[in-house]
């Protein structure tokens, strides 16, 4: 039996560490999510953050979500995920074809920092509520010229690979992150996403294939998935979407 | 003789192709910068732009950098480092290290895409001067917080990896990207960088490490290393800069 992946990330919300547990669920493979385990038994906030103050030994990430596979320690979402998923069959063989995968995980991971850029566009080091009048220009261009641009390319990279998913007949890492990226764009911005996606019908399929997953519907009906909430990348703030 | 690749990028900035003609010199691979050459060769905009609107075939990109290699398509300036990085001896073997190597180059990428919101907080859709406030607010926090922190840990990855690279003994394609940020903040905030770089010394030498590599030395002596502009991620705006 390999030991189980550690995984370092906040306890209270689902952020970027959401990405990565949701290649661990699908991928079937044992991890401890340390910081929500109990304090007694190793868990809470402690080991993270000396994570992110640099005391614990290996390659030093900058921030969480981090990744512990025996000696290994890696940092930044899309590079564990790639590293998961090369590992676990999410991923395709040819080298060209993993970067290409890597491209569209990365291009998620863009508009997920634009979504929280929205709600946080002078800095993420102060609160919404002193950013708040810049916040309600900057989730207005997210909104009308970003948000229809993103979900238009994905349905564009499907329709092209022959899908249904986004690299073609085979599931890979970034279907995961994309069923991500709806859900919390659909959490953020029920009103403007709505507009959205009707005319996105390959995304809207792929969401909904994700979620069927075996695997996944186990993962989102247990209390392993966090709700959504204001910590997180994606805040649903009643006045930074559209009105209809 | 393998066929040259071609890179598309914009044609009067460095910005985030940068990253990848770095590697592309390093390696010494042979390239055809597509944008560059004359329209009457098939150069300039116009293909560029074809790729960012979905008319060229392959795989699709949402923007620039786009690197093709016979049929593979690949944007996403990181992977396509660590595509080229790998191919061509600059990135570890091991498939943990890799992925440490990527993770590098996306903390990289975090702080180029931080540099560039602190002159474009509200949109990149919309002109510096409609949200210049905003820069004053955002610039002001990304000195003063965030450009410590992000050269502090360098120094730090630096120091636990044995140096004098950021991976240990051999150069990386994450080293290329530190080398670039650094030179993106020494032109955008030549004050600010000043101040902190005094206390990262093993980043500054790293620097002077990457700028001495005999075809990196020549790269940049050259015309095809643009100068810095005001068009790209790294801006000049004096207001945005510390006053000493």
């Amino acid at each position: 039996m390999p030991e189980p992946y550690q995984l370092y990330y906040w306890p209270i919300l689902q952020g970027r560490g959401e990405f990565v547990r949701l290649v661990l669920e699908e991928a079937g493979a044992p991890y401890v999510d340390v910081a929500r385990m109990p304090e007694a038994e190793g868990g809470g906030f402690k080991p993270l953050l000396a994570f992110v103050q640099g005391e614990q030994p290996g390659h030093p990430p900058y921030a969480p979500p981090v990744l512990v596979d025996g000696e290994l320690v890696l940092a930044q979402s899309a590079a564990i995920c790639a590293y998961l998923g090369e590992r676990h069959g999410l991923a395709p063989d040819d080298p060209g074809r993993r970067k290409q995968a890597l491209q569209l995980q990365l291009t998620v991971g863009d508009v997920a920092d634009e979504a929280h850029d929205a709600h946080h566009p002078i800095s993420a080091m102060l609160y919404y509520e002193d950013q708040k009048e810049a916040a309600l220009q900057a989730a207005a261009k997210f909104r009308e010229e970003r948000l229809p641009n993103f979900l238009g390319y994905f349905e564009r990279v499907i329709e092209r690979s022959g899908g249904p998913w986004l690299m073609g007949g085979a599931l890979t890492y970034p279907d995961l992150a994309l069923f991500q990226l709806f859900e919390g764009l659909r959490y953020a911005f029920p009103n403007a996403l709505a507009d959205v996606c009707s005319s996105t019908p390959s995304v809207l399929a792929l969401r909904d294939r994700v979620a069927a997953r075996p695997r996944i519907a186990d993962y989102l009906a247990s209390p392993r998935r966090l709700p959504f909430n204001e910590h997180g990348v994606f805040r649903h703030y009643p006045e930074l979407d559209s009105d209809t």
